[in-house]
């Protein structure tokens, strides 16, 4: 389910209006910006963007790039975005950067219809695909895997086949077994199974091995392969999971990674936000609300508690 | 251009029962069959399948099975499925034989969006992924070139970079040059750039070399990999000529391979088939309908003909 709480009778012009008004004079009035778009859910965001750009032949998100700055521009920018094109922009970015996750996050997490809508704005806003610009950052067996999971259409039903579940969850323990990771079958299984028929493979893998893919030895291995191969079975295995894991770690960093935390909470916001938080407590004893809370300052934390669900 | 000829204005009702008095008594009157049939766009005959399953109770597909026979069953089995049903059907087929060709062609001559739609065909009809179809059937260096040309979602805009085409098309001759064509690199670049870019690589690649690509020594190695990847670099350089080069490889054959004249035929026949016989004749000096006459018979070359755009 998701975080946050919106009206659902609003007007696109008086909201356009307020934000307008917010720019003007110096300095900019925060609090408006934050209470209007955080509480806005994505159809509405558009309206509101088109509203304004009548009202003032202006573009809203050049306009709060210009008003804002820091960690609260980037959250807002890609909240204000359209879902499917925020992701195309995470994706560029990740594609030039050393965290790869996003792009795992996309192919492993979303359905096929959704990795492919985020693969039609990037061919829209880029004039290239994802794939080849995958391909083009990366090298070795990263990038088979990566260019192999952005590629492929999955099958999305639900049916799975218990004698390919088993026969697959072999192979995955073999290659785990001979540390042969970069085993061409490992990437094959994980890029073009559904993601119902590797659940099954996981659980035949559990259930004949005694302990899950995911905490098998997966090798602790650092490299990027590694790296993205493990993120990809968390992702599959079991997304909210996954993201409290992703939270946790850029929370309890030195430092907070406020990449991560904004990528996590603005992209699920609408979707799952309120049982990933569900379990973070669980998980932690925290709240995420609090952890968020204390690693984080200003309008930039004013914003993401607002997305969290916070009552103002 | 296509070449078959519908009315504008017909009666899916009219043809539904047409063909019911088609079937009825001793044997069928396939002369009728094939002036309906032969006649319609495909929305029309998807109409007449639907009024003849309201009007009869009864899957007409499967009647007509029932009726026919050979390569004439076949071909109308073929051609009054949905196109994109129908690719799914011919690509499941190639699946499990020697000949890879259709999954190439779907891959590399069909636009990103036409591939898309066959996938979700795939997904319809056989509950998995044409990815994962072809990666069961296939090993070593063919899987690799053919699941990552199924996989992908190319970029379908015109634009092109010269300086990408320059490097690429180093990188495709150094490979053929070393014989190295199981190469990674080929691979990547086949199957992720547009076709535009592609294109552009390609005819860079004629610029500094004197030859195309298409004729220089890409080997004349006759196992299943280089043969996919000599189809993939003709189908993208060039559909229509390569669809010349089936067809008269198909008919040249001793005892013709009805299966590739046959699928050129109908799955071209509502495209452009009219270029390729013109194209045809340009290069072999003989009507392309003059040729299949020549190798085919009965019911079944009545029925090609039909597609061909013959007058009656």
């Amino acid at each position: 389910m998701a975080t946050i709480v919106a009206p659902l009778n609003f007007s696109p012009v008086e909201d356009a209006e307020a934000l307008r008004k917010a720019f003007k004079g110096w300095g900019t009035d925060e609090k408006t910006v934050i209470s209007i778009l955080g509480h806005r859910y994505s159809y509405q965001r558009k309206q509101i963007r088109q509203a304004y750009e009548e009202l003032y032949q202006e573009d809203l998100v050049k306009r709060l790039e210009s008003e804002l700055s820091g960690d609260f521009e980037k959250a807002v920018y890609r909240w204000i975005l359209d879902p499917t094109d925020r992701d195309a922009v995470l994706a560029h970015v990740a594609i030039k950067s050393d965290n790869k996750d996003v792009i795992v996050e996309i192919s492993c997490i979303y359905s096929p219809e959704e990795l492919l809508a985020v693969k039609r704005a990037y061919h829209n806003r880029y004039k290239r695909s994802l794939e080849e610009d995958v391909a083009r950052h990366t090298t070795g067996d990263l990038r088979k895997l990566l260019v192999s999971l952005v590629s492929t259409f999955r099958y999305g039903g639900d049916e799975t086949n218990a004698r390919l579940a088993n026969s697959e969850a072999e192979i995955l323990h073999d290659a785990i077994k001979d540390k042969k990771l970069n085993h061409e079958e490992v990437i094959r299984i994980l890029s073009t199974r559904s993601k119902s028929q590797l659940i099954a493979t996981f659980n035949r893998y559990r259930d004949d091995h005694g302990s899950s893919i995911t905490k098998h030895s997966l090798g602790k291995s650092s490299d990027g392969f590694h790296k993205a191969l493990r993120t990809a079975i968390h992702c599959i295995d079991d997304p909210k999971k996954y993201y409290v894991k992703v939270l946790r770690n850029a929370i309890k960093k030195f430092g907070a990674d406020e990449d991560a935390i904004t990528r996590v909470i603005v992209t699920r916001a609408e979707k799952d936000l309120k049982d990933i938080k569900e379990l973070y407590l669980k998980r932690n004893s925290v709240p995420l609300e609090q952890a968020v809370a204390k690693d984080t300052h200003g309008d930039y934390k004013d914003f993401l508690l607002i997305l969290l669900g916070k009552d103002e």
